[in-house]
């Protein structure tokens, strides 16, 4: 039976190929909704991205929600150096037809939830976490009904890329992060520590380009636009593809490997704004709140966004 | 013309006095509903304390709405201490039969803003800053919509209440104050400068007890019992009255005096906590955000809220 | 008996006259050294003007000392818009002749207290706190010697005057102030809370001026150019008089009024930094480390001033 | 020709082992003295076990000093939990005869430098930066007395071991660190990040306590003593050897590799306090003020261990 999820989430190149997968994956995932946040671009892009991503896919039958215009509690950061000026730079979408929700992201989480029995909703994270905190400042009544948060979120060995100490999904709101990490609620989280090990080699995107689907040339495109920051960063052979992690966790947690630790964001410091300290060596007596990645099987990982991206049209 | 207010409150003996005053004066006050706050207790028992204060004033047209439970990015601090355990203690109101509004505070705010014009709403603030910064974050674009923040809030050279640095109301959300410190809104700012000078001494007490309506006996009982708690502390001949210099500024503004200045709130550090730093001889280049009220003539004050205490039921 | 003291100061007109008349009432100090410390302005001023001090009182007997050219964990903070390029603007007096002494103002502190028994030492601080904290890291076994520390420092109602929360001694080097805070010595602070209650009034100066001596008209020349700041400022009568609070208080502690409560320096935000926070209403179970003078007799403290510049040359 | 070096250290068996190499490489080191910190264990034991040291090597012509007891701004953490109680446990070295220098490290610093020409000493640094920091304070002409600072100390993709985000020898004095790193000297950091590639594995110990000397018996006993803590912890096949990386940096660069790079030290927050956050990745305008190894030819650096360890008695 496929799992209920809440997809909250900026796209951006690679939370789009998230987000694809789990449109192409109706066994696996029984979406109830998209709430789009502020990160990589501003809110105006990512909600007209989500609904250009639902109609690629053919799947217009799942709901779009705006949330947040900004972050909590400081000015929005965005990465438009990383994803160009729409966020789905190196694909050519048309505008979507399929309308914007009314109502707004938080409260379709607050009133999704509370409709539902305790457990039964997976969050599916691919962005700051800014409205998943709202609903819960809201409405602390909803946490029980959320059987699991998986994030893309967060580093430890690999510290940060948005500055020296500090991933960006977490940076962009670290006490939005706080709050989410404070709540109680069973989590997932793949960090940077993991996605820097799922390299997009030329052969990868390659592969996925020659599909033979609409689908698998945009998200080609997409990918070898978006690549091009981290390959001229890091030197690498591949840029860390981060945003799939979540649907891969979720359908093929046996792919990946990790820990249970404590993990705190750092919110007093300028310096270290938003760094996901990890207890991962167990030195101090902080509660256990994650299941932290850092192990995965690339090949594999690869293998299945292929897949799931060649059901698509 | 009465100026159009939101109320935004955690009644409260002191903030009871003030919804008062406001429900007494239709020609200054025109109240589009009140929006209660988690703070001095909880929100269970501000919600139905405001509920209780409709009816004691026969004004159940106006709407009450419960807002968030909890301040935005901490543990709630309440001050049963001073309050008592319901907030309301040294009265006997019954409980109240007029029902709590479905729709969340926060929303109230946001949907009333935008049907309106800009500038046309002053939020008259009696509580934490929660319920204001969660909708200038749901929707940043209500901000236009206020003419002025009127609130009792903060404290300078009287330095604070709940800790040697913090006044009550910023204490409790530290970061809610930043937000709206921040949102270039214009602000008045009635901190324990101006309230330490307005003290409830027998004479005063005993002037509203024999106002000969039960509003009055009311009122006379509940400040009886809460300023107990400062009456032991500092000593005075009686406590200050902290809530009613909002309604009272907002009607006879020419009893108060003050200055244009910034107010910036410490965030950062746990001992200062909630601290509003004050620029008071404009000795920084920060904005001056806030026109900060220290003096007041007491006896007008007393007078003006006998006057409105006595038009009730 | 006259107490045996240690003076740090960075004169500085007020320190200045603190200084000249500690070295006028040898029946009450017995003054072991002068260790000039960076703070008004910089040390080759402060180290110079001390000596200058001790040639126009004729006592070149007292050795002097140069401390440490800087605050411990921060850039210099000086105060030239208050006290002139040379910290003794408003006088005259020649260069010096008596020669500063070789050995580091730190180790000068250290040597004298290890020769001498427990408790016999009372450290006369008149500046940033940075020789004594330094003297503390070196060697805490001194911490026994020192009977008492009385401090011309920080502010609480009065809140700041070199920042809107903090007082200048303690703004310019926090971390010393909260390690000598922290060390256990008892203390005596004499804060802006009460030496905004002592205004050098023109009568009050001209007082001084009309004392005969040379020491007369220098104390009230130096005065009148220092006021000039505050008096712009505040628009008061007269401008606080700061510095000899300190062997006022050691010669007269009967015309000041305070309490033993706990005072902690704000190190950990850059907004407040440098605040005394002071639980003046003990609400905290903070250790109640510091008397804390917030009342004078002013006339008496004048008085006493007159008295003592009326002895020298 | 052999630099000219002051030692600054807190043996404890790792820097035991770095003092022994540079004893045994007069051809490399002048050693102008070894100044002994509180770190590792107190500074009674420190300063004990570098004459023992001195003994054992033959070279009592080497002066040992006492610097300060105690950090600048913290209470002192140890850590003999990884040292045993004595910080030489895993040796019997006999108590030693050679006595103590009277005068204090920090004197003893200042006074060396300024005898000799600009840049004419390197800081061999294997413990908190205290001492180095307060000479900075004391008297910052001598900064131009350094040539450079090599020290062992932080950590950035291996992030800490004390906490979750710090290194043990910054997070004991992070405020001495910060002055040091902002000191404008230049500086080579031998972090975690390198040490943690430099493992005493079995045959490794085994060569150094078969080489025939007391010097090897005692070092290959005191790192089976030390390597516990580590072993159990990250479950490898030998324990990081940090100290000696300063004398193997100094000897042998060509094997080692790094990068010039901006370090900061994290002092603003509990949580992250002393982390060194490193822009490894160059993402800020941060000026690069460190040399920062993660590379090292492990063969060869303990080839060179042997090497030098060989040549004592």
């Amino acid at each position: 039976m496929p799992r209920k999820v809440i997809i909250i989430t900026d796209p951006g190149q690679d939370q789009a190929v998230a987000i694809l997968m789990a449109l192409a994956a109706p066994e696996h995932f029984e979406i109830l909704g998209i709430v789009t946040s502020a990160g990589n671009i501003s809110l105006d892009f990512t909600q007209k991205n989500a609904r250009k991503l639902i109609e690629l896919a053919g799947r217009t039958d799942v709901p779009v929600f705006a949330g947040c215009p900004r972050p909590i509690h400081r000015k929005l950061v965005t990465a438009e150096h990383v994803h160009g000026p729409t966020g789905l730079d190196g694909s050519d979408l048309p505008e979507p037809i399929v309308p914007l929700q009314e109502e707004h992201g938080v409260d379709f989480i607050i009133r999704t939830l509370r409709q539902l029995p305790a457990g039964s909703v997976t969050i599916f994270s691919e962005s700051p976490l800014t409205n998943l905190a709202m609903a819960l400042i809201k409405a602390p009544d909803i946490a029980e009904k959320i059987s699991e948060i998986v994030m893309m979120a967060g580093a430890y060995f690999e510290v940060g890329n948005i500055t020296p100490s500090a991933e960006f999904n977490i940076y962009v709101d670290p006490k939005a992060a706080d709050i989410v990490l404070r709540s109680g609620i069973p989590m997932v989280m793949l960090p940077l520590d993991v996605t820097h090990k799922l390299l997009s080699t030329p052969e990868r995107l390659d592969r996925i380009a020659k599909l033979g689907n609409r689908a698998g040339r945009t998200v080609a495109g997409l990918l070898s636009f978006s690549e091009g920051f981290d390959l001229n960063k890091y030197g690498w052979e591949g840029a860390p593809l981060h945003g799939p992690t979540v649907p891969a966790y979720m359908i093929r947690p046996e792919i990946f490997g990790g820990r249970q630790v404590n993990v705190t964001v750092e919110i007093g410091s300028e310096l270290t704004l938003g760094m996901t300290v990890v207890d991962y060596w167990q030195i101090t007596d902080r509660v256990r709140n994650v299941f932290y990645v850092t192990e995965a099987d690339s090949d594999a990982y690869y293998q299945l966004i292929a897949e799931l991206i060649g059901r698509l049209p």
